[in-house]
């Protein structure tokens, strides 16, 4: 089929044939279709929308774009989760050595920052000489010998997606749920995983706001993934605030590393034990929920998560120096509180805005070129539902000058709702399924 | 603005600003922002639509993003007409030379065949010697001195519009009003004209099949034209079936000549009268419009439209001689019947195969680089309502091989659909306005 026919085809909103969208990817991915093509039909799916049926087959031909990772002389069950992003989500960081504590099998393989949102990569490259970068036969290694590993995408994995995700990202074709199912699917089937769990958020700091828009795809994900043979459990959580206190990327590992030694915020603990719950029940190791949710709260009360985690850094290369004594990191020039100046309940966070102040401070990127400074972001003191006088210290800003320190304070202040009554708290975790 | 939030702007159905637009149409021109991002854009605006404010600011833009034709030192009213393209329509080559004979002033700037609709300067350099491809210069050098010029777009007019609409063709963006209005209205306010009659095709032949649709764009170019200080009037003529008999360029020439000598189709005669007239009466030549016909077709009885076609041919280098003596062009190989295999009356006829038939003859291009052969075609002999014997002739192809005869005979057959009782026939012209 001619490239503009199959645009036309979808453009009236009629279903393409498997063989269609293989061979439209087939050929994008050769250079054979022009980018104006693809990103005519990347619009056109984002308004006609696409079966359960077409997102198989378009996942299924971005995995077979290229290289897979193979780990089946690995003789157990291999789990992974993805978070769809947002603003403090550190979750990765501590479910992989939690679970693989547990007795996982957990072969990650995560994003970068996008837009407001954090990614695992910066996290973990915040930690001096870790690293993420490795080839799929070291990443292979890692898992076979280790159960762990956390890495980035390598060239030869999904290139369909690398060329395509960053099409979609200069051409406002991000939002599209049959896009991103391809998306993350295929990158997270090229694993060699068996099963994964799904952390789709949902509020004003995800990328989907709406609740029935964040079911949508997380049910998508599910019947999609299925159909590749992966076990899939879907949680729905909430984004309409930070998760935890720390945004920015070496202030959220050491964040991490407070809740593998048994402290840490509650909401951000309750979601990573939810999430890695999951993962050890869909892994057979203990079928009961609540009691495998309470061996994985003594595992992280005992340090048997933190020693993994340690482990993990050490096998990728990082320095274990700075986990065990994060004071000894480098301190962020201005590091001061933004106080209240009024007193009342906080009502709403601008969670997306609240990820922006971290990403301006240097905490993430405005052009794929910018690098990351580690050391900068906010730890949020007072959250939805919280009683403010004034005075009351809100944040602290973490940041390289005093007028990126202003703009953050002042940026800071606009993001929050208070309100003069007392706010009831939203849910964290909506519903897994 | 960025491009990809302009985009983003237009994907949520947004209104854009003019200068937003501007913006967008000068850097997407100077080569600042990639065919990528605008062919996202155009599907967005096939999605969403344009209002009025914003189709004015596109044809702005592109308006000036090249030439504009000065006429101004010409000192009377210059008109000209527009169809939204046809089977079998040829009024261009009849309405240019008549409405000149009228007295009027006529700057006409046409463009090819298009899928399976013909254009003018195919038809017209079907004219052995016939230029069509003039500079500015040239053209208004021929409009000062003859009140008449056939010309194809140059490079230098509206250059955005030469650009867009190559990518519209390969990303399944043509069919959007508010980019036709931008393309049709930007070329013809270039042209330096007072006042533009539009005739807007509807049917199975026309690039709008849904005569809502041909209303709504028939509306919006009247609305935008009018904005820009010109007078508009719209036509919504039936494409249904093949206007007049020929199709194929030069057969249609023949016809036309026919037509410029009093005789020819009754259907072709009436749209190209009713045209004509309306250029007549905005030119206040005759302000009555029945007054203005009956002008007209003493002017095509007495052979003065013909003289005036075989100036215009003379002064565009074209060989008389073809149009004296038509008998003495090239033949097509093979020219046969199609005869009738059943008996009724004809119902409907798939007016875009007729034009496909035409063009995989040779009268079109499936590729840009193709060349046009402007000897073959088809004489329709029987039109809906006609009453049909078997052995009847249906119509007469001209092909330049048996095989081609063949293909085009079976495909012939196929377009037309019988019924056993008689058919009223399709109304020519639906409404002006």
């Amino acid at each position: 089929m001619l490239a503009v026919n199959f645009i036309e085809q979808k453009k009236q909103g009629k279903e393409h044939k498997p063989e269609d969208i293989k061979a439209f990817i087939d050929a994008y991915v050769r250079g054979d279709i022009p980018d104006y093509q693809v990103s005519a039909w990347l619009m056109a799916v984002n308004f006609q929308g696409m079966t359960t049926h077409e997102i198989v087959a378009l996942t299924d031909a971005m995995l077979n774009s290229g290289e897979r990772i193979d780990l089946s002389q690995i003789d157990k069950f291999k789990t992974d989760k993805h978070s769809t992003g947002g603003v403090g989500d550190k979750v990765s960081l501590i479910l992989a050595p939690l679970a693989k504590a547990a007795g996982c099998v957990v072969p990650m393989i995560s994003g970068r920052g996008l837009g407001h949102s954090g990614g695992t990569l910066d996290k973990l490259e915040s930690i001096p000489g870790f690293k993420v970068g490795v080839s799929c036969k070291e990443f292979t290694q890692l898992v076979t010998e280790n159960s762990l590993a956390m890495g980035s995408q390598t060239k030869s994995i999904v290139p369909a997606d690398r060329k395509m995700y960053a099409l979609r990202d200069v051409t406002a074709t991000v939002k599209s749920i049959p896009l991103i199912c391809g998306s993350i699917l295929s990158k997270k089937i090229a694993e060699g995983i068996n099963g994964l769990v799904l952390d789709v958020k949902t509020g004003n700091g995800a990328f989907m706001e709406e609740y029935s828009e964040s079911r949508k795809l997380a049910e998508t994900l599910k019947q999609v993934g299925e159909q590749f043979g992966i076990k899939v459990k879907a949680v729905i959580t909430d984004m309409n605030q930070p998760l935890g206190n720390a945004v920015g990327n070496w202030l959220e590992v050491v964040e991490c590393i407070d809740v593998l030694k048994g402290q840490g915020p509650s909401d951000l603990i309750e979601v990573t034990l939810t999430l890695t719950t999951w993962m050890v029940v869909m892994s057979g190791i203990e079928k009961n929920f609540e009691k495998a949710k309470d061996i994985l709260r003594e595992l992280l009360a005992k340090g048997k998560a933190y020693e993994e985690f340690e482990n993990m850094v050490r096998a990728q290369k990082g320095d274990v120096e700075y986990i065990k004594h994060p004071e000894n990191y480098k301190q962020a020039a201005v590091i001061k509180e933004v106080l209240a100046e009024s007193t009342g309940y906080i009502k709403a966070m601008d969670t997306e805005q609240i990820g922006m102040i971290s990403l301006n401070l240097g905490g993430g990127r405005k052009l794929i070129t910018d690098e990351i400074v580690p050391e900068v972001g906010l730890i949020v003191k007072k959250k939805i539902g919280d009683k403010v006088e004034i005075g009351d210290m809100l944040c602290l800003i973490h940041a390289n000058s005093e007028s990126d320190f202003e703009t953050a304070k002042a940026n800071y202040l606009q993001s929050l709702k208070l309100d003069m009554k007392p706010v009831e708290p939203k849910p964290l975790i909506y519903e897994s399924f």
